[in-house]
């Protein structure tokens, strides 16, 4: 007879579930994909599917489910757990809390996926417990969470720390957003894939293309083509980390925090090509006094950041 | 026999001083040029005089002083209370605290001028006692403070919401911080008379020239040829308040306040020029969870905002 928590990561393009021991040790992992274009109901359907199995896969009888926690795409209202306008899941307004336990017939936590990443880091990693600690995270998209005083801090609707969503160039790429030149836009893994796809169409980019090997052109081409010496991959490489360094020297400029944690796909995949430089970067970029005694590092806990943070706000509320 | 509070406001062009009762009524100004060309030195022993005057001058036998304050430009390390490398004072390290005790004998509170303006619209100011507070100065430069959960956010070191220094143009024009495209830069009062000042060069600007009448062509000037109708000098006062809005939508997007409320010479000399489309601009450049139930307003405090946050910084603390 054991207590198990069940963590959920939503992602755009996939959901990952973990159920885990009530100290927090990952048992076992989910992952499938999201069919995004599917739409909110079916997803949820999958989601609510996908917590059923994991825990009928893992449980004996007499185990007992302490919590379920699910860590969603934001702009996130915090009050009522409704996802509003996500460009990421192309979600209008969709009840997640309400429609999971519906379904579920359970009490579910919700949060933004960036918070529930921050969290994480916050109990679970490297940069465990410092007072006033930045997330953000380099993937698909670009996003983040701020620790305050040891606390989340949400703003007044939830929709505090869209980092992505900050404007660093207004003559920049359009973003999924609507608006330009947002740091999501020049800095994700979308904006490097959509710069290789530039380079392709005006007839260049053969490395990148050779990497790619008929197949899809993201992140991990333009890295491993960067990495076998070739220039305009390098080239989109450092003015990523250009933006990036941009990007995070204005959040340290603005919140002078003890630890600013990269995490996501990108930040991961690329860090032998990116993390060196741009932490240089942003530590001449901002002012001295911000610089003193701060810290620059990637998330310890990779993928699983997310489920972390479900298995933290089970363990110790969000 | 009366419990007074003496209030200093150190600004890089004035220094304002203000002597209050106890419970925060003004009772008398005194406003002297700060002369920042001869250095700390000679400022802080300035102030100091300053300080024993309004105290000479407005008290009698027996009158008690409860507390002086001082709000100074930062960068401001809060825990020594030493200014880093002023940009606008152009100070390296100064203890401001530190030399003021030494010059009058008794303590001293001293925080960041924006800190104390934020304080000033949190106790006394049209927007008191809002949980989440943002206030910018928009003035010769652009500053801020954040209030979160009804308390001054400062960060490790005191080096929060340095708003002035966000980048929001790679491309735009070298700050006095030494990088470029910086709020700042682009929508300050400085920068606005630069830009004017760009066009006069180019032989343009006559309507502006006009209204200097042979002086200083300030923020002032400029908005007074904009409101005879100019064409030039509305387009500046457009591009200024675009590159606001950007600035002050990401701080939206960042921290999602109950209230973002904006103070400074430029934002209240320009204001019937400015704010509406100003805050229109912000509200469609926000996200929607960000701009459900958000205030956006003028200081009702004027340029007495610094005064009355040195006043509260001694009656509730700072």
């Amino acid at each position: 007879m054991a207590k198990l928590i069940v963590a959920v990561d939503l992602g755009a393009s996939k959901i990952l579930a973990g159920i885990a021991s009530a100290d927090g040790r990952i048992i076992n992992r989910k992952k499938i994909s999201t069919n995004k274009a599917e739409g909110a109901e079916y997803i949820l359907d999958r989601i609510a599917l996908c917590i059923k199995e994991i825990i009928k896969e893992n449980s004996s009888a007499g185990d007992k489910i302490s919590g379920i926690a699910i860590a969603t795409p934001g702009p996130l209202s915090y009050s009522d757990s409704i996802v509003w306008d996500s460009p990421n899941l192309k979600w209008g307004r969709v009840a997640v809390k309400e429609e999971l336990e519906k379904r579920l017939g359970k009490t579910i936590i919700v949060d933004k996926d960036t918070n529930m990443a921050a969290l994480g880091e916050y109990y679970f990693g490297r940069y465990r417990k410092f007072k006033h600690l930045l997330y953000v995270t380099v993937s698909t998209g670009i996003g983040g969470a701020v620790i305050v005083d040891h606390g989340l801090y949400r703003g007044k609707n939830g929709g505090a720390a869209e980092f992505g969503h900050m404007v660093i160039d207004p003559s920049g790429p359009y973003c999924s957003c609507g608006r330009k030149g947002c740091l999501e836009a020049m800095a994700s893994g979308t904006a490097l894939a959509r710069q290789a796809r530039v380079l392709i169409v005006q007839g260049k980019g053969q490395a990148i293309l050779d990497c790619a090997d008929g197949g899809e052109i993201t992140a991990r081409e333009v890295g491993a083509a960067a990495r076998s010496g070739d220039y305009e991959a390098q080239t989109l490489i450092l003015d990523l980390r250009e933006a990036l360094a941009t990007g995070l020297a204005n959040l340290v400029n603005i919140f002078d925090p003890e630890v600013l944690v990269l995490g996501g796909g990108v930040a991961m995949g690329l860090q032998d090509l990116l993390l060196e430089p741009l932490f240089s970067s942003v530590r001449e970029k901002v002012f001295a006094l911000n610089n003193n005694g701060l810290e620059l590092g990637l998330t310890s806990l990779g993928e699983d950041v997310g489920l972390y943070g479900c298995m933290a706000s089970v363990m110790f509320g969000n």
